[in-house]
């Protein structure tokens, strides 16, 4: 197994310092773009795209751009013969050998790190289905630090639904490891944070409360976090006739809020934030994009010019047992080792961090 | 609203001073390309391609390239998330936040403009419905001036469906404005030109013609504009069956022509030319094509590098009345301002030129 | 019609020495890529994919970037406006305007040829239905080149389905014009080697055996081709229950061979080859795809810049009959010459090479 590239695959492979970095960086180049134009001119970056996301593979192919490089890969596997029974590994190892970086989008848990596992090149997560997206949440820091100033000591609200919100949980594990920072958790009973979540907020000393009325809470944030309740989420069609107005931002909520509060947005939109919002100097969530470009850019730029740096992926062992989350890749890819990491009485998944009991 | 990038929604918003200097770009461009190669490096185009055109999007892409730059973008929204109720306004606002010019392509009527009004950069309009697509038109000037010579003191002939070719009408237009032209149409009489453009010519003072049959007009004409008549169009099955042949331009009728008179086409063609003729030095439609992409060199490298100058987009006022055309864009993106001029008792629409009575 | 290209529709165009030039070339860049990092800037190529083929589009597309070079085209075509109507003509004769070189890839046996005949730039044969794939075996013969330092001397093993593969069938036709090369074809009864190919050793002097068994053969061999057979090619249910594994490399079958054959593969593979063969480092069916982007690279290296050499694309004449091939590129696009070389009593379609008898 190839596994000596500086992949992407979980922020949490990292240091706090090496994310700081990104983002420094990413300032820098905000700063300066002409400065890094032609960084990795003659670079080939492969975005394997397993599921559509128009979005993140623009942020991406235009961050490659902008630094120099050339982008090559595929959007929409229905309709292309890499659907055609080939295995994962098979793919990966190909394309791997053309390119010098693979940005890879798949619906199942763990499929970056499956591909990172025989990758002939560094890999980058660009979403493994509901598991993780670590460049949503460096863009989410890179822009708190540069519409903020710092990424400690700020009292941030998250609305919406933050129970099965991927994007949220990521970025309150992420600011617990930074000083001083408070979290107001805005959401239905229903849709509250999982507890997991708030153990590591615990475990870190983060300081947290759960309320149920954004405009009731606004007033004391100097962030807001935005995002979306599906409405077949809310408890029942009567609990979403009665909430659901509660949970969209609208200028007149915005009245109550500080005058350098924040609004930020991981989009795409529906309603939950008004039209004439976008017109407020607070509303950050198209700047946010940009940011993510300038990360993305970053990111890039890092992992290819550390491309043989040393890093194991795997730390567990294998077992006999099989993952019990089926939609993990350990499930669809049957080449793969069923590798866990033990804690206590559990194992724990190395491709989708389910946990299931030793027996 | 950011309304002050040079945008291209249609060309009537610009002298026709500023047509020239395109055409003229697009001479010297055809005559040097290499000086020309790498004016925009650095820069990157998306084509936002809300139905598929691939021949645009692909004269667009290669001018781009051709210029230095690079390129990003969809052209099959239907697999794209973009197409998953994101607002054109949200995803014109973050690619524009990437890119250094939009073109986009749309079948709603008035979609380029309303891209325009929030897009932090320049927007082409590659084609906006039935309603415009200037580059085409740029394209057949370009042509006209590099094989003809002029553009003015030329006889037109305009053959096929004359009652539904935007194209054919937005060249009308456009070649009125130039000295001495005169108009032969050459169609059925169900397809004849609409009333609406012959008051444009009344205007500009040209002399037009109205003639049923190709092969008696072809002798005068200088240039032969050639487009489809689709089968339905015809007033009844009798009547394609009996006409169709008269509106198909052979070798055969070649033979009547001017030894200079040029056939232009827009493409694709079906069988309203025969292949027959593609060997005659006459045939233009080919080279045409290769115009289309000196003329957008042209366009974009004009665009970009005035891409601050300052231009209204909408000039009119906001009504309380709905624009009646429902495939107008107010119609489907509803934060769209209800935008009219007056003119006597009729409000123009902004966005897609409907009319309506200011009741 | 303009023949005056560089082409590659067949190898059988050209003499061996003009493959050895490319294979030469695409070792020498193997070797120094950065050399030619920039020897096509400002040049395009264009990627006509009228079917998917993912694999085969991404490793021309980074050949083309890792010249400096850039891309345009289209993989889809059921959802690309030139699936409307247009001719394959018309197309290609648009797309030959903007670019610099055309890569085809047609369901239908002869389109690349028929490309060639009216584009205004080179054209590559990308694959055209089940007739020629030249780039493959160019890919092939690069690797025997790389891993056993020679194209002679040789005794290859080639396993599966011999019957169908038209990749089986231009490697060996293209090996046996070089000396002393044996072959071992290894297939069951209903899928050996078509007469016709071994007519072609016949004359060129190649001595081969045909055997039914994997394991049986392996020990001699210096190389080993392995092909996918398809479940429903086997005779009956029952044959494919006994014979399967028969045709499947495992580890067990690989101790019996020698310690430098080596095992190739096109790919895409699905369970002809078991996993755990990966890890062997004679398994060269990764590299081999490596292999395929650096011939590539030679390849549109070459044709590019010998763009305008003389070189006739049909050497017979045309004849009244129709190529009895239903699937044949005449019998779909209906402007092309019905064009024939006669070989004794028999007329060899120019398209598909199909014969009929000459009556």
């Amino acid at each position: 197994m190839s596994e000596n590239h500086l992949n992407l695959i979980d922020l949490n492979d990292y240091p706090v310092s090496f994310w700081n970095e990104i983002i420094e960086l990413g300032h820098k180049i905000r700063c300066a773009p002409q400065d890094y134009a032609s960084k990795l001119s003659g670079k080939i970056m492969a975005t394997l795209f397993y599921e559509p996301s128009t979005r993140t593979q623009m942020s991406f192919q235009t961050a490659m751009l902008r630094l120099g490089g050339s982008i090559i890969g595929f959007d929409n596997p229905s309709t292309s013969s890499v659907a055609k029974g080939e295995s994962l590994k098979d793919t990966t190892k190909i394309v791997s050998s053309y390119a010098d970086v693979l940005v890879i989008r798949h619906p199942i848990a763990g499929a970056a790190k499956a591909a990172a596992l025989t990758a002939d090149c560094p890999v980058i997560n660009a979403g493994d289905g509901g598991h993780l997206h670590p460049t949503q949440t460096l863009t989410d820091l890179l822009t708190l630090r540069e519409e903020k100033g710092r990424l400690d000591n700020l009292t941030i609200g998250l609305c919406g639904d933050l129970k099965n919100g991927r994007t949220v949980h990521s970025l309150v594990k992420a600011m617990s490891c930074y000083k001083n920072n408070k979290f107001v958790f805005i959401s239905t009973e229903s849709l509250k944070l999982p507890s997991y979540i708030k153990d590591v907020l615990a475990v870190n000393g983060s300081e947290y409360k759960e309320v149920s009325n954004l405009e009731d809470a606004i007033g004391e944030l100097d962030v807001l976090y935005m995002t979306r309740i599906q409405r077949e989420r809310f408890a029942s069609e009567q609990d979403y006739q009665r909430q659901k107005d509660v949970y969209v931002l609208d200028s007149f909520k915005m009245l109550k809020a500080k005058r350098d509060m924040i609004v930020m947005h991981p989009l795409p939109r529906v309603d939950e934030i008004t039209n004439e919002v976008d017109k407020d100097p607070r509303a950050m969530y198209f700047k946010q994009a940009q940011y993510g470009m300038y990360v993305r850019m970053a990111l890039i730029l890092t992992i290819i010019t550390n491309a043989t740096h040393r890093s194991k992926l795997l730390f567990g062992k294998e077992y006999k047992v099989s993952c019990p989350n089926s939609k993990c890749i350990t499930n669809c890819e049957h080449y793969l080792p069923h590798s866990f990491v033990g804690v206590g009485d559990n194992l724990i998944c190395e491709f989708c961090d389910e946990r299931t009991l030793n027996s």
